[in-house]
Formats: C-alpha cells, sequence, structure tokens
C-alpha cells in the first residue's frame, strides 16, 4: 500500500478502503507518511468527500489513535452534548446543569480551544477556586455524587486528530464535512458517553454557512454516533446572529447564570432547554415529557442549584454565583453607540467574535491565557430598532487603547436598514438516525 | 500575503494574481513555505485548474528561479524540440541532424529522466567516447560550425520547477495541465532558443491518455512559448503504440541511424520529418518547402552525415554509426514468442516501457547508472497479424535472471483478437497559435 496511490484514489474519486484509511492514519501518527502527503490527501478529500463507510473508518482509526475514557464505573446512563462553536455560546453551562437536575448525569471533557473567547473550560474557570483539572478517581466521584461534572481533557484523547487538525489549519482544509464530522467524533466517541447531543450551527458565524451543508455535516455525525452505539441526534441552529447577549468568558458565565435563574435572553433559553429535552429523550424519556421536565428545572431553580454544586465540588467559590457582580470584571469600560437611528438588519458574527478577541477575551495560541473579565454584552441585536445615540453593546477590557478600535470594528459589523428583516428560525431542524425534522 | 488564503483562494476556485504566484515560487524555492503547504495548493490546482493569465505567471516565476541560457553569441535562428516522452521515442536523435541539415541551427540542452530508458544524453552516451559534459564555449563553437550539438544541462536551470516537481512526484499532482505545461515550458524557456516545437504525446503510454486533454495540454504550452516571445507549434501524436521498433538505449541509436538512413520504420521516419519540418517552418520556411528540404536531408545522407559531425564533434567514435553492430549490445538475448495465431489488437504502452526498465535500460533512482546494451526490440506491432511461434520481441540483458519475468510481462501487455484494429492516426493535431489543424 503506497500512500501515492492513495492519494491518486482519493484524487480520482473513488472511496479508501477501511485498510488504506488505517493505514494513513497510523503511518501519519507514527510520523512515517510525511505532511505533504497528508495535507494533498487532505485536499483531494475536500474536493472528492468521503462516503459514510469512509468517514466512520477514519473516525474509528483516529478514535483509536489515543485513550478512550471508560465511564461504566459510573451507574446509569451519562449524556455528552457538543457544540460546532459560535459567538456567544455557553449552552454547555446552562444545559449541563439542567440535565443532571432532571436525573441524568452528564460527565463532560471540555477543551479550550482558540477563537473569540475561550472554551468551556476558561469560562468556568472565571468562578474563582473552581479546578478543571482534577484526577479521573474524584472525577467520577463528583458525577456519582452531583451528577455532573466538567474537566478539562485527560490522557492522550485521539492523537491523530491532534496531528491531522494542525496540519488542517495551515493548509486551508478545515472546512470539509467528513474531516470534520470524524474529527470532532473521534474526541466525542473517546469521551465515553452513551448519549450524543451535537449543536451543528449554520449561518455567517459558523463552520457551514449553509443550512443544507449543515445539515450534511449533522448526518454525518449522527451517523458515526448511532454506528459505534452511542444514541446520537443534532440540533441545526442559527449562527448568523450571536447567540445571547454576553461574549466573552466571566460575562457568559454571568448571562448563564441568569439563564438558569430564569432571567436570560429568550434564544439562549430556548436553545438550551431544546438541546437540554433532547439529550433526556435520547437517554430514554419521551421527547414531550423531557421538555416539560427541562422547564421545570429551570423555574423551580434546580438548574442553577446543580450549578452551584458543580462549582462547589470542583473548588469554586460560589458566591460568585449568586451575586455575579463578584465575578472578574475588566477594569476599562467602553460603550458603542448608534451613529444613525435606523433597524439593524444584519450583524456579521465572526466580526463580534472578533471584536471580543480584540478586547482580550480569545486567545490566537495555545499558550496564551484569556483575560476572564474582558468581552462585550449587546444591548441591541438583529431586527431591533435604535434610535440614533442609543448604546448598542459595552465593552470591558483590560488594555485601554483596545477600546476605540473593537469599538470601530463593531459598528462596522452592523448593518442597516429601515424595515425589520425576517429571521431564520433559532432551531432549524433536528437531525436523527431517522432522518432530518424540520422545525 | 498568507499562504494559508492562497490555498484557500484556489481551493475556492479563483484565479490567483500574478503576484500571489511568484510569493509562493519564491517562499517554496527559499524553504519559508513549507512541503504540506505548497501540496495542498497543488492539490487544489489539479482540481480547480490555472487560467492562461496564471500558468504564464507560473512558468515565468519558475524560470525566473534560475539561470537562462544566452544563446546570442551564436548567430541565426536556434531551434529547439521537446517531446513529453513516450516508449521508445529517440526522434531528437534524428530531427536535430535533419534540421541541422537544412540550415536551422539547433542548440539543445537535454536531460536524462527517470523512466523506461535513459533519456537523449543516455542514448548518445552509448556512442563510445561522446562527451555531454563539454563548456560553453565549446557548445557554442560546435553549434556555430556544425549547427548542432547536444549537451546535459549546465547551470542552475529553473530550481523552483525542481523541488515543485520533486513534490507533485510524492503527492499524485503530476497531471495536470497547467503544471505540466509551466514545468515543461520554463525549462525550455531558459535553454534559450527562439523557435521550441513541441511533441505532446497522447494515448496509454502518455502523461494524457486522451486526445483532448493532450490537445489541451499542447495549447497551454504553445500559449506560454508566444507569450515569451518564443515561435512555438506543438504535434499531437499517438503513444498507444510504442514509436519504431527499438527500446533501449545503443537498440534505439541503431534505429534512429536506420532512420536517418531511410530504413526506418515508418511511424518514426514520418513523425521525425514532421517534427523537423515544422522545426523549419517556425524558423520562417514555407510549411511545404520544409517538408520537402527535410525528405532530401534524409534521403540524400546529410542528415545522417550531420549526425556522424555531432558525435566527432562531441569526442564520439563514429564507427559504431557507420557500422551499428559495433554499438554495445547486452549479453543475454531472449525471444518472446507468440503463444497462439491472430491479431495484435492492442499493447499495453507503459507495461512495454515496464519490461525494457526490468531488462537493465532505465533507471529507477538519478544516481543510477542504465545499461548502454539493454532493451527490447518489437518485431511486430499493433494491428499486426502473428502466427503462432513467431518472434514477436527480441530481449537483450546484462542480467539473465531478468528474461523470464521480462518475457511473461511483455506477453501480458499483448492483447489479441480476430480483426484488425482501426488505429488512430499517428499525427492527430498541430497546435499552433493559430489554433487547432487536426490531421
Amino acid at each position: 500500500m503506497r500512500m501515492y496511490d492513495i492519494i491518486l484514489k482519493k484524487r480520482r474519486g473513488q472511496a479508501l478502503s477501511d485498510e488504506e484509511i488505517r493505514a494513513v492514519v497510523s503511518g501519519y501518527t507514527a510520523g512515517e507518511i510525511p505532511d505533504e502527503q497528508v495535507s494533498a490527501l487532505l485536499m483531494a478529500v475536500c474536493f472528492q468527500g468521503m462516503d459514510e463507510r469512509e468517514t466512520a473508518s477514519l473516525t474509528e482509526a483516529m478514535l483509536h489513535s489515543g485513550d478512550a475514557a471508560d465511564l461504566s464505573a459510573i451507574p446509569g446512563v451519562k449524556a455528552d452534548k457538543h457544540s460546532t462553536g459560535g459567538v456567544g455560546d455557553k449552552t454547555s453551562l446552562i444545559v449541563a446543569p439542567l440535565v443532571a437536575a432532571c436525573g441524568v448525569k452528564v460527565a463532560k471533557m471540555s477543551g479550550r480551544g482558540l477563537g473569540h473567547t475561550g472554551g468551556t473550560l476558561d469560562k468556568l474557570e472565571s468562578i474563582p477556586g473552581l479546578s478543571v483539572n482534577i484526577s479521573r478517581e474524584r472525577f467520577f466521584e463528583i458525577v456519582r455524587d452531583e451528577g455532573l461534572a466538567i474537566i478539562g481533557q485527560t490522557g492522550n484523547i485521539a492523537p491523530a486528530d491532534k496531528k491531522l487538525y494542525a496540519l488542517r489549519d495551515v493548509t486551508a482544509t478545515v472546512d470539509s464535512v467528513p474531516l470534520i464530522a470524524s474529527s470532532i467524533m473521534s474526541k466525542k466517541l473517546a469521551a465515553g458517553s452513551d448519549v450524543i447531543v451535537l449543536d451543528v450551527k449554520t449561518g455567517s458565524g459558523a463552520f457551514m454557512q449553509t443550512l443544507e451543508g449543515s445539515i450534511e455535516l449533522a448526518k454525518a455525525m449522527v451517523s458515526i454516533g448511532e454506528r459505534h452505539g452511542r444514541r446520537t441526534a443534532a440540533l441545526v441552529t442559527d449562527m448568523d446572529r450571536p447567540l445571547g447577549c454576553a461574549v466573552g468568558n466571566a460575562l457568559e458565565v454571568d448571562e448563564a447564570v441568569r439563564t438558569l435563574r430564569g432571567e436570560g435572553p429568550a434564544d439562549l433559553t430556548s436553545l438550551s432547554l431544546e438541546l437540554a429535552a433532547n439529550m433526556l429523550h435520547l437517554a430514554g424519556m419521551d421527547i414531550g415529557e423531557s421538555r416539560e421536565r427541562v422547564r421545570r428545572a429551570l423555574e423551580d431553580g434546580s438548574g442553577f442549584w446543580k450549578l452551584c454544586r458543580l462549582a462547589a465540588a470542583q473548588g469554586g467559590d460560589t458566591r460568585v454565583l449568586e451575586d455575579t457582580s463578584l465575578l472578574p470584571r475588566a477594569p476599562f469600560t467602553g460603550e458603542v453607540r448608534a451613529p444613525r437611528s435606523g433597524c439593524l438588519t444584519h450583524m456579521q458574527t465572526q466580526e463580534i467574535g472578533a471584536v471580543s478577541a480584540l478586547l482580550g477575551a480569545g486567545r490566537a495560541r495555545k499558550e496564551d491565557a484569556v483575560d476572564a473579565g474582558a468581552g462585550l454584552v449587546l444591548r441591541h441585536k438583529t431586527g431591533e430598532y435604535v434610535r440614533e445615540g442609543e448604546v448598542i453593546a459595552k465593552l470591558y477590557t483590560s488594555r485601554e487603547e483596545t477600546l476605540a478600535p473593537a469599538s470601530e470594528r463593531l459598528l462596522g459589523a452592523l448593518e442597516w436598514g429601515e424595515a425589520a428583516p425576517v429571521l431564520p428560525p433559532l432551531i432549524a431542524a433536528r437531525v436523527t438516525r431517522g432522518g432530518v425534522e424540520r422545525y
């Protein structure tokens, strides 16, 4: 089996055998196949695609390149969720407590990620004292006792994916359905949960900018999950607007707390409830009952209580959750005001994310630290009518000199008109092994 | 200008700017852009192509990465030819003397190449004493005095192409029209001749297996040559069958000599005449007169005389040309006989080449030496009726143990039928800046 022939085969649009895919993944991970051959193959995959069998095979090869968590020592069904990533997406902080409050366990391993804010781990760490680096034994104990814990990836999870992702990242081969699907799913399968609910973003702030592309990605991931015996579903949700109003680490914890107290933005609240309901549903509950249960967990405060229990168990100071004004807050603030009256017809979501990064909320390189207190809060969002001079967004930063360029960039990301636009639905579709259900 | 953005742009099917192409070529040659990014770009080019302007720009960037020969010290028009390569192609040994005999100078720099036999240089070196490593001054002197000389590439010709070709060779990105065209033409332009006639092969033994693909390649190369002020034309010729009967180094010299004496195979003779006539034509002569002149140079022996003058000027022993039985001949021979009676409906040309390599006529790595006396001579070719037991080919080798597998492989490359197949024309089309003329 020569790598040259494998590249040529894919270039010609033929399907690779399981054996060929395994040979590529193991050979690349072992350093026996050079970067330039693998990047040529990845580019050929971007053009020719991979069928379901090939994608499952690639996922499996990456999964088996490293360790997989065995959660069987924790009794009961374990549920996980994953978002393909979006601006203002803090649903994990809301969904995990809601699901745990309804009796289904969440043993979540999260990442930090690069981008406009940190990942779920960074957000959690804005709670003083909270640690995401805890032993496997303690992690299991917290999940058993409290029903949920969120930690950083431990062990050697899918090293093949790590190496391949780094290569894709510099060779413009990131946005390919089989490559994204196998990358995400190899890590999700390694994380060990029985139930996986995916939040696949669509629109200008997402990997996939079209609804059809996002549905295709959702189908590919659900297919992989089900082939590996995990109950898997995906919601395809709008990322043409930021989710909620807060973008930043502590700012998002604040918004998550308010949402768990029933005071969150409508979009964030309804998406969190639907994600949580689908996790309960896949864990065996009727979908109607699931929706009812998670709504109650929000209203009766049991979801919020679970977040506090999680924070306490992981060493966090829960006073900042009771009184979020105690959360870290960057010292310099600015207000972005409307330069005109009119209707906000569109916000370039990626640009809003870039503003947050500029203010210090994100990291450009793995080694960088995020500024827990930096970010922005939108006072108005797409579809709303704004008067000249009204505050559109509040900015927070530790580097005062970023306020002016951040403000300018944010204004540049806004589009204005006279009439309110027709907004796409927040949740466009649900994809399960049964098919695609449009909302 | 980030390489990532350049890859993405090409992946999306957009044309790269001249500046972007120059940045890639110079950055890669300087070792500033890594292999994995360039191979991803090359694969994207295989799918998305390059337009005429991009291809010309790539050629120019590769040309300017190294030295270019300045032939202006040699008075008169200098003509060059190039073949995209085929099994049994020894036309340079025939065409250069014919053209020189008609008064147009040929100052040819040739390569060695990898493959089923050596290149033109290796073939010439099977003439005892002949050297292809001579000084620039002596090269110019021979061309001035004799009208032709053939030497190895000197100086640092298109190092960017060398590096890119090595990368394409391991990443299955060789057969792309803009990449082949720019690679060949960067070297041909660097070689400095005013007139360039290309022999673009088509069929099972060629880069391009379809006539349309070969015409496209021919057009791309003619366009590049003309854009650089060189009078350029291409013949698109059949490589579904070996050219002539001999495949091997000294064996091909033998056949070239016989052709220059008017005793060569019909296909080799007519293609050589037409290539030579086109070189004269581009050098300013009427095409009808050109054809007449080269035919006369063949018939009156002046072409053969020029080959002898070339050999003598470069230090060769011309007795082997007067009596080709003195050429090197490998010690072990074998005969491949027809296992049945019937018509040879097809010969897998690449396989015939592989048999020649197996016998020792080719080299697998640059450092390898070729066996001057090894190879094969076909007694029957596609379209001929053969009786059971008749000799189809004679094999020559210095490694006796290769005779049996070579014989078996050659038989496996033959296809049999009852009726003679309809053969494609030897010369399918001529491509000039004026357009495509089908023969």
